[in-house]
């Protein structure tokens, strides 16, 4: 059992069928269809040689195959993780250099270890650092930067740069010398991308065919667009005419091999790595995850990260780059019926077959055909409704999502996530820092104490009471010690003071040194101070401190137990309050 | 009203009463006794000429009574911010060099320039990502390195560093080479100190003299050890015999200039200035508030980064090093009464006129005097019962403490600060990712509901309920995702699934995000989602989305009325679950 927690094939493989077979192989010849354009393309995108593409899309499915917990996630080179590779390999070598394509090696490898060390160590906790606005701000701005770097193979021209800024200069310096053959293929080919998505699949329903096939076919969109560019370049030899194309693709299976060590470039490659990694893996997890609830399956979000690091992994060492679930394929894979992991090791076949077959063919395919694919997709990875719903709902989250964006647009992949997630972090650091707390009173004839300001309610002059809604933490005791100072500076008369924590789920240990601050402050302006609703963890630990003994009041169970209590002592004063034995607290600095 | 916020000098300046006169001066006079030793002993250990020291004891203490709100606080130089001074000024220039002169004058005025800013923009939650156990190890730390810092003072032997490793090491090379007249006076000062402190206050009380005169005259020890080890030297001519002195001090008021712009320098003093700005910020604003509570009266944070920040830039300006508020000087001052800052004001001129008169007689002061003041005063800062008390309390917290004792030991104080603020933050981070939840049920005859694993409760197999006891942030959304999936799993006769909101307090864009893809899970499964129990404030919030349209359930005011309703339901499948129009929810990487 615990054996197969690490290799779920050992559980999913002991009970394959003849049907499940059939599945997975009907699955998976449709996913090599799709899977071989869009191999090429995300090649292009990352900067790399195609066949690299097809190489990313062989040996890693069946890594992930053999130790993914997604009965249906489809894994390969995605869009968003091409031009992070390439944000990274271009920032050490020369787009297309023998050190580039090494980089890109690196990167693979580098990510898959850390996909692997978060999964063994169950650091998978590490993603939640990624919040919803950051990742979706990143994923629109990516979606720009990605559809704006692809418009060159459409117009023909040169033009480079992984930023908004540096895109758009260089296209605007050589939109002189547009190619009009390739603007001639690329348009077209957009403009029949764009009709297969939104107008072939009506089209095929009403000719007869199901809701389900017709998808799968308007899917198959990108096939149709190679097949035909292809034909068109041979016939009318374009290629003399300027239209760049894929050329000589290598005819094989992929080069198995260790990346280059180079204690310098791993270095630099680091940062990039570990965000490929998280990125690629939250997004993973989340398609996964929503296609195995549609059958009540689960995903186990820990092994994933060990599936997608061996599949990275294995990526670094057989001339891949990186991979991670990419969504369309993994849909496409959903509904065209796989049923087991095995469908993604049929894949890996199937292109194995393409690399080694169909490759000759590929070599007169126009690059803005596979531009325009990438157009296509991608576009549709721009939300530009989030940041407005966004805006909405909260104001820091937005925030934290423009700055992803912002930075994502115009510093670059790699700034932009980073800036996102260390925004959202002070954001949260300082919403935390200030909790909400309210001076509370009885509603009259109930046991029932509300906020003074919001209700009428029964207080006394002696005796104030105050709720805080939020765990006691280092990042607001010293809020809650200036809170609680500035309300019983105003009240002369007061004798004791309630903390009401039925809202307190933590006390650590810097709270707990505010609240022996409180208790000795309280006492030097002879206040006695109570605690009422504690709960059963957060008093377990009080009574492994001190703080118990120095405490002057009482804890109290209920609120209502403290308020009739200490109403009904009135004045008096009690037992004196005890001589304190360090009367200046701490020692300061000296 | 609002010009006093920034100049609290209106507001006690204008009641300023003859009574208030009298006392100020006495306590300054008491203070600057104590200063004279302190701020040449100090100096020296920030590697500094002992001039310095006085300088930074006079401007600087006229811009917080400006500025400051604390009644009693009395500025000036520190022992843990000089230890932090000679390590961040060591890092960019040799120990005495003009350059390192330069490098204290930039840090004062960077650091007072932080506080300025925090003060203004209202920063000074920034001081809350100092945990307790940070500080606390921190300053322990510091306090060992200080005193063996000190060590070759005494020794008469040179030594060097500022880590545990390079004292020893360089202390231990050094050995053979001891001074027997320097030790003899370090020695015998060590253990008058030592007496002072422990004997001569009980002694005094024995003799007739009141408490806090005793106490007064106790803290004054320092003042004895110098006038008769400077008699020593100069009878018995111990400078001939290898016996170091303060040697000439420069006779004269505070040079009056700009600090040396360089930017470079500037920026690598940025960091240490920024640390050295919140840490003495920290410690400062817990003295003064414990000063402020005996006499219930109240300090403003804020203003107080304010009064810091000019007393550091006036620092800058005035050939002074970086100043904060010293533990051992208030509470003299408040012991001697000081009513107004006007006290701190009035030490400034006694010190300017020891620095105009009393130089020429500190000439043959031995540095081991200086070194047995330094190790006896931070002696107390070593607490070495924290870390066993934090142990018991916390884990987390030991592990922050810890982190920054050894960090600081071993790798310097800067490394040691930073390191345990991010354990701190990332511990933070990590529990606010893991939050608490149950699934619940009905305590029987009761409108209760408790966890089914502590309690006998009632449930029923169609029916849910979680209760979470968490706000729900981008940090714990995941985790919620998996853990409601999770519990659905294993419950095939499942039909809704409500999530108690008793102690949420907010839920972020994240969250709301996890909420929805929650119901459209449940939804895919042919469940309903509901929630109960939700505030007022997150309510409303909830109402600028679009998730309740989308939820499949209701909102219940009560978890006990959600479960009597859908009790009352049966297993009754109620309307269709709507179809859903998006059933693939997030695009991912494509």
């Amino acid at each position: 059992m615990r054996l197969s927690r690490y290799f779920p094939i050992l559980d999913w493989g002991r009970h394959y069928t003849g049907t499940a077979l059939t599945s997975d192989l009907v699955a998976a010849i449709i996913v090599t269809i799709m899977l071989i354009p869009q191999s090429l393309a995300y090649a292009m995108l990352a900067g790399l040689p195609p066949v690299v593409g097809l190489y990313a899309s062989i040996l890693p499915l069946v890594a992930y195959a053999l130790f993914g917990t997604s009965r249906t996630l489809a894994v390969g080179p995605v869009a968003v993780v091409s031009l992070m590779t390439a944000t990274a390999a271009g920032a050490v070598a020369a787009t297309g250099s023998a050190d580039y394509i090494a980089a890109a090696l690196i990167l693979a490898l580098l990510s898959g270890i850390f996909l692997l060390v978060m999964g063994l160590l169950r650091l998978g906790s590490l993603a939640n650092l990624l919040s919803h606005p950051v990742v979706s701000g990143f994923i629109t701005a990516s979606g720009i930067i990605i559809a704006t770097s692809q418009l060159k193979y459409i117009l023909g021209i040169e033009a480079g740069g992984h930023t908004m800024p540096q895109l758009l200069a260089t296209l605007s310096a050589n939109i002189g010398t547009i190619n009009v053959p390739t603007l001639t293929i690329g348009a077209t080919s957009l403009a029949f991308l764009f009709w297969v998505r939104k107008g072939l699949k009506p089209l095929l329903v009403k000719l007869g065919l199901a809701d389900r096939p017709a998808d799968l076919v308007a899917k198959a969109g990108p096939v149709f667009a190679v097949v035909a560019t292809i034909v068109a370049v041979v016939l009318l030899d374009l290629e003399a005419k300027g239209v760049r194309t894929v050329g000589v693709i290598p005819t094989g299976l992929p080069p198995i091999g260790a990346p280059l060590f180079d204690a310098d470039l791993w270095l630099a490659l680091a940062v990039p790595a570990l965000l490929i990694s998280i990125i690629g893996f939250v997004e993973s997890v989340s398609i996964a995850q929503t296609l195995a609830a549609k059958r009540r399956q689960r995903i186990d979000p820990d092994q994933e990260l060990v599936g997608l690091g061996a599949a990275n992994v294995v990526a670094g060492f057989s001339g891949g780059y990186p991979v991670t679930g990419g969504f369309a394929r993994s849909v496409v894979n959903f509904d065209a019926g796989a049923e087991t992991p095995a469908a993604g090791a049929f894949t890996a076949v199937g292109i194995a077959v393409a690399a080694l077959l169909l490759t000759p063919f590929l070599a007169s395919l126009p690059l803005a055909t596979l531009a325009a694919t990438i157009i296509v997709a991608v576009l549709s990875l721009v939300d530009l409704r989030a940041p407005i719903v966004t805006w909405r709902y909260s104001k820091a989250d937005f925030a934290a999502m423009a700055m992803t964006m912002l930075g994502t647009l115009v510093l670059g992949v790699e700034t932009g996530v980073i800036a996102g997630v260390l925004l959202s972090l002070a954001l949260f650091v300082w919403r935390s820092s200030r909790p909400h707390a309210a001076v509370i009173g009885r509603v009259p004839n109930t046991e029932h104490f509300r906020n003074v300001e919001r209700h009428k309610v029964i207080t006394l002059p002696h005796i104030l009471m105050i709720r805080i809604d939020e765990s006691l933490t280092y990042l607001n005791a010293r809020w809650l010690e200036e809170y609680v100072l500035e309300q019983m500076a105003d009240r002369p008369e007061l004798k004791h003071l309630v903390l009401m924590c039925s809202a307190v789920n933590e006390i650590d240990a810097s709270a707990l040194e505010s609240l022996e601050a409180i208790n000795h402050r309280l006492a030097d302006a002879n206040i006695r101070f109570h605690l009422s609703e504690v709960k059963g963890p957060v008093m377990d630990r009080l009574q492994k401190s001190d703080f118990l003994d120095a405490l002057t009041g009482e804890i109290f169970l209920s609120q209502n137990g403290a308020f009739a209590e200490l109403a009904g002592r009135g004045d008096d004063e009690g037992d004196p309050l005890p001589v304190d034995p360090d009367p200046y607290g701490p020692r300061g600095l000296i």
